[in-house]
Protein backbone atom coordinates (compact mmCIF):
# COMPACT_ATOMS: atom_id res chain seq x y z
CA UNK A 1 0.00 0.00 0.00
CA UNK A 2 1.07 3.72 -0.24
CA UNK A 3 3.73 4.82 2.19
CA UNK A 4 1.34 7.20 4.54
CA UNK A 5 -1.22 4.26 5.78
CA UNK A 6 -2.10 0.70 4.99
CA UNK A 7 -5.83 1.14 3.18
CA UNK A 8 -7.25 4.35 2.50
CA UNK A 9 -9.22 6.01 4.81
CA UNK A 10 -11.89 7.29 2.53
CA UNK A 11 -15.42 9.09 3.03
CA UNK A 12 -18.46 8.02 2.77
CA UNK A 13 -19.62 6.90 -0.94
CA UNK A 14 -20.78 8.31 -3.30
CA UNK A 15 -17.43 8.78 -4.66
CA UNK A 16 -15.37 7.99 -7.58
CA UNK A 17 -12.02 5.26 -8.55
CA UNK A 18 -9.63 5.33 -10.52
CA UNK A 19 -8.44 1.48 -10.89
CA UNK A 20 -4.92 0.85 -12.70
CA UNK A 21 -4.40 -2.43 -13.36
CA UNK A 22 -0.69 -2.86 -15.77
CA UNK A 23 2.09 -5.35 -16.05
CA UNK A 24 5.52 -3.95 -16.32
CA UNK A 25 8.39 -4.92 -18.62
CA UNK A 26 11.30 -6.10 -17.85
CA UNK A 27 13.88 -3.51 -16.40
CA UNK A 28 13.71 -0.65 -13.74
CA UNK A 29 14.14 2.40 -16.31
CA UNK A 30 13.48 5.19 -13.50
CA UNK A 31 10.50 3.54 -12.63
CA UNK A 32 10.28 2.96 -9.02
CA UNK A 33 11.09 7.02 -8.52
CA UNK A 34 8.21 7.86 -11.06
CA UNK A 35 5.57 5.92 -9.00
CA UNK A 36 6.43 7.30 -5.87
CA UNK A 37 6.03 11.07 -7.55
CA UNK A 38 2.94 10.11 -8.77
CA UNK A 39 1.20 9.01 -5.39
CA UNK A 40 3.68 11.99 -3.81
CA UNK A 41 2.22 14.20 -6.98
CA UNK A 42 -1.64 12.74 -6.38
CA UNK A 43 -1.84 13.85 -2.79
CA UNK A 44 -1.94 17.31 -4.03
CA UNK A 45 -4.71 17.54 -6.25
CA UNK A 46 -8.01 18.98 -5.74
CA UNK A 47 -10.28 16.36 -4.73
CA UNK A 48 -7.76 13.42 -3.92
CA UNK A 49 -9.11 11.43 -1.08
CA UNK A 50 -6.42 8.40 -0.80
CA UNK A 51 -4.55 5.80 -2.47
CA UNK A 52 -3.83 2.27 -2.55
CA UNK A 53 -0.96 0.37 -4.74
CA UNK A 54 0.45 -3.26 -4.52
CA UNK A 55 3.32 -4.49 -7.00
CA UNK A 56 4.29 -8.02 -6.60
CA UNK A 57 7.48 -9.66 -7.60
CA UNK A 58 6.03 -10.42 -11.39
CA UNK A 59 5.60 -7.45 -12.61
CA UNK A 60 1.97 -7.11 -11.92
CA UNK A 61 0.43 -4.45 -10.57
CA UNK A 62 -3.04 -2.57 -9.15
CA UNK A 63 -3.05 1.34 -7.73
CA UNK A 64 -6.70 2.06 -7.22
CA UNK A 65 -6.91 6.10 -6.48
CA UNK A 66 -9.64 7.90 -4.99
CA UNK A 67 -11.62 11.18 -5.81
CA UNK A 68 -14.21 13.12 -4.95
CA UNK A 69 -15.47 14.07 -8.34
CA UNK A 70 -15.04 12.71 -12.17
CA UNK A 71 -13.79 16.24 -13.12
CA UNK A 72 -11.28 16.18 -9.99
CA UNK A 73 -9.83 13.09 -11.91
CA UNK A 74 -9.65 14.63 -15.58
CA UNK A 75 -7.80 17.23 -14.04
CA UNK A 76 -4.97 15.00 -12.28
CA UNK A 77 -4.96 13.24 -15.64
CA UNK A 78 -4.28 16.29 -17.44
CA UNK A 79 -1.97 17.45 -15.10
CA UNK A 80 1.54 17.92 -16.97
CA UNK A 81 3.88 16.03 -15.09
CA UNK A 82 1.42 12.94 -14.90
CA UNK A 83 1.09 13.48 -18.63
CA UNK A 84 5.07 12.34 -19.10
CA UNK A 85 4.35 9.89 -16.73
CA UNK A 86 1.50 8.31 -18.52
CA UNK A 87 3.53 8.69 -21.87
CA UNK A 88 6.64 7.36 -20.42
CA UNK A 89 4.57 4.12 -19.21
CA UNK A 90 3.21 3.71 -22.46
CA UNK A 91 6.41 3.75 -24.15
CA UNK A 92 8.54 2.28 -21.68
CA UNK A 93 7.62 0.73 -18.32
CA UNK A 94 4.08 -1.05 -19.11
CA UNK A 95 3.64 -4.11 -21.58
CA UNK A 96 -0.01 -3.78 -20.86
CA UNK A 97 -2.57 -1.35 -18.87
CA UNK A 98 -5.97 -0.89 -18.53
CA UNK A 99 -7.83 2.42 -16.55
CA UNK A 100 -11.12 2.21 -15.80
CA UNK A 101 -12.81 5.23 -13.69
CA UNK A 102 -16.17 4.20 -11.44
CA UNK A 103 -18.49 5.58 -8.78
CA UNK A 104 -18.15 3.94 -5.71
CA UNK A 105 -21.64 3.13 -4.15
CA UNK A 106 -20.69 1.30 -1.05
CA UNK A 107 -18.06 0.46 0.90
CA UNK A 108 -18.09 -1.92 4.18
CA UNK A 109 -14.54 -3.27 6.10
CA UNK A 110 -12.89 -2.68 9.07
CA UNK B 1 -2.98 -11.51 -11.72
CA UNK B 2 -5.20 -14.21 -11.71
CA UNK B 3 -3.66 -17.11 -13.18
CA UNK B 4 -5.74 -17.62 -16.49
CA UNK B 5 -4.52 -13.90 -18.00
CA UNK B 6 -2.89 -11.15 -16.74
CA UNK B 7 -5.27 -8.13 -17.23
CA UNK B 8 -9.23 -8.98 -17.24
CA UNK B 9 -10.33 -8.77 -20.52
CA UNK B 10 -13.69 -6.77 -19.64
CA UNK B 11 -16.85 -5.86 -22.02
CA UNK B 12 -17.42 -2.49 -22.58
CA UNK B 13 -18.42 -0.45 -20.01
CA UNK B 14 -21.12 -0.06 -17.89
CA UNK B 15 -20.34 -3.23 -15.49
CA UNK B 16 -19.25 -3.07 -11.84
CA UNK B 17 -16.49 -3.54 -9.70
CA UNK B 18 -15.61 -4.98 -6.42
CA UNK B 19 -12.75 -3.81 -5.00
CA UNK B 20 -11.20 -5.65 -2.08
CA UNK B 21 -8.02 -4.31 -0.52
CA UNK B 22 -6.71 -6.11 2.35
CA UNK B 23 -3.70 -6.48 4.87
CA UNK B 24 -2.82 -10.13 5.75
CA UNK B 25 -1.67 -11.18 9.61
CA UNK B 26 1.41 -13.33 9.88
CA UNK B 27 1.33 -16.86 8.99
CA UNK B 28 0.02 -18.42 6.18
CA UNK B 29 -3.12 -20.67 7.67
CA UNK B 30 -4.53 -21.93 4.18
CA UNK B 31 -4.75 -18.60 3.28
CA UNK B 32 -3.30 -19.34 -0.82
CA UNK B 33 -5.20 -22.55 -0.68
CA UNK B 34 -8.43 -20.57 -0.10
CA UNK B 35 -7.62 -17.56 -2.19
CA UNK B 36 -7.41 -19.87 -5.18
CA UNK B 37 -10.27 -21.59 -4.47
CA UNK B 38 -12.28 -18.44 -4.55
CA UNK B 39 -10.66 -17.48 -8.40
CA UNK B 40 -12.02 -20.31 -9.13
CA UNK B 41 -15.26 -20.69 -7.95
CA UNK B 42 -16.23 -16.50 -8.49
CA UNK B 43 -15.69 -17.47 -12.22
CA UNK B 44 -18.33 -20.07 -11.80
CA UNK B 45 -20.23 -17.54 -11.17
CA UNK B 46 -23.49 -15.84 -13.25
CA UNK B 47 -22.94 -12.33 -14.56
CA UNK B 48 -18.57 -13.06 -13.78
CA UNK B 49 -16.41 -11.02 -16.15
CA UNK B 50 -12.99 -11.08 -14.49
CA UNK B 51 -10.40 -10.95 -12.06
CA UNK B 52 -7.40 -9.02 -11.20
CA UNK B 53 -5.24 -9.82 -7.99
CA UNK B 54 -2.27 -8.62 -6.98
CA UNK B 55 -0.30 -9.22 -3.62
CA UNK B 56 2.87 -8.49 -2.66
CA UNK B 57 5.77 -9.57 0.01
CA UNK B 58 4.45 -7.41 2.39
CA UNK B 59 1.22 -8.48 3.22
CA UNK B 60 -0.81 -6.21 0.91
CA UNK B 61 -2.93 -7.17 -1.33
CA UNK B 62 -5.71 -5.59 -4.30
CA UNK B 63 -7.94 -8.01 -5.31
CA UNK B 64 -10.55 -6.57 -7.65
CA UNK B 65 -13.44 -7.99 -9.52
CA UNK B 66 -15.81 -7.37 -12.64
CA UNK B 67 -19.48 -8.33 -12.55
CA UNK B 68 -22.58 -7.47 -14.99
CA UNK B 69 -24.84 -6.38 -12.20
CA UNK B 70 -24.94 -5.21 -8.53
CA UNK B 71 -27.33 -8.61 -8.47
CA UNK B 72 -24.58 -10.98 -9.48
CA UNK B 73 -22.25 -9.33 -6.66
CA UNK B 74 -25.28 -9.79 -3.98
CA UNK B 75 -25.56 -13.56 -5.41
CA UNK B 76 -21.49 -13.97 -4.87
CA UNK B 77 -21.50 -12.30 -1.63
CA UNK B 78 -23.95 -15.05 -0.51
CA UNK B 79 -22.18 -18.03 -1.83
CA UNK B 80 -22.19 -20.53 0.83
CA UNK B 81 -18.59 -21.37 0.64
CA UNK B 82 -17.81 -17.51 0.06
CA UNK B 83 -19.28 -16.70 3.31
CA UNK B 84 -17.03 -19.45 4.71
CA UNK B 85 -13.93 -17.77 3.27
CA UNK B 86 -15.30 -14.24 4.29
CA UNK B 87 -15.83 -15.24 8.21
CA UNK B 88 -12.55 -16.29 8.12
CA UNK B 89 -10.27 -14.09 6.80
CA UNK B 90 -12.32 -11.53 9.10
CA UNK B 91 -11.86 -14.00 12.15
CA UNK B 92 -7.54 -15.36 10.54
CA UNK B 93 -6.36 -14.09 7.76
CA UNK B 94 -6.61 -10.09 7.37
CA UNK B 95 -5.36 -7.21 10.05
CA UNK B 96 -7.75 -5.28 7.94
CA UNK B 97 -9.81 -4.78 4.62
CA UNK B 98 -12.29 -2.69 2.63
CA UNK B 99 -14.73 -3.77 -0.03
CA UNK B 100 -15.93 -1.01 -2.13
CA UNK B 101 -18.70 -1.97 -5.14
CA UNK B 102 -17.99 0.61 -8.03
CA UNK B 103 -19.54 1.03 -11.28
CA UNK B 104 -17.51 0.82 -14.27
CA UNK B 105 -18.54 3.99 -16.36
CA UNK B 106 -15.27 4.44 -18.95
CA UNK B 107 -12.30 2.28 -19.67
CA UNK B 108 -9.07 2.35 -21.68
CA UNK B 109 -5.91 0.65 -21.87
CA UNK B 110 -4.13 -1.72 -24.39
Amino acid sequence: MAEQHRLAQTPEPPYYAVIFTAVRTEGENGYLKMADRMVELAQTMPGYLGIESVRDGAGAGITVSYWKSEDDIRHWKRNAEHVVAQETGKSLWYSEYTVRVAKVERAYGW
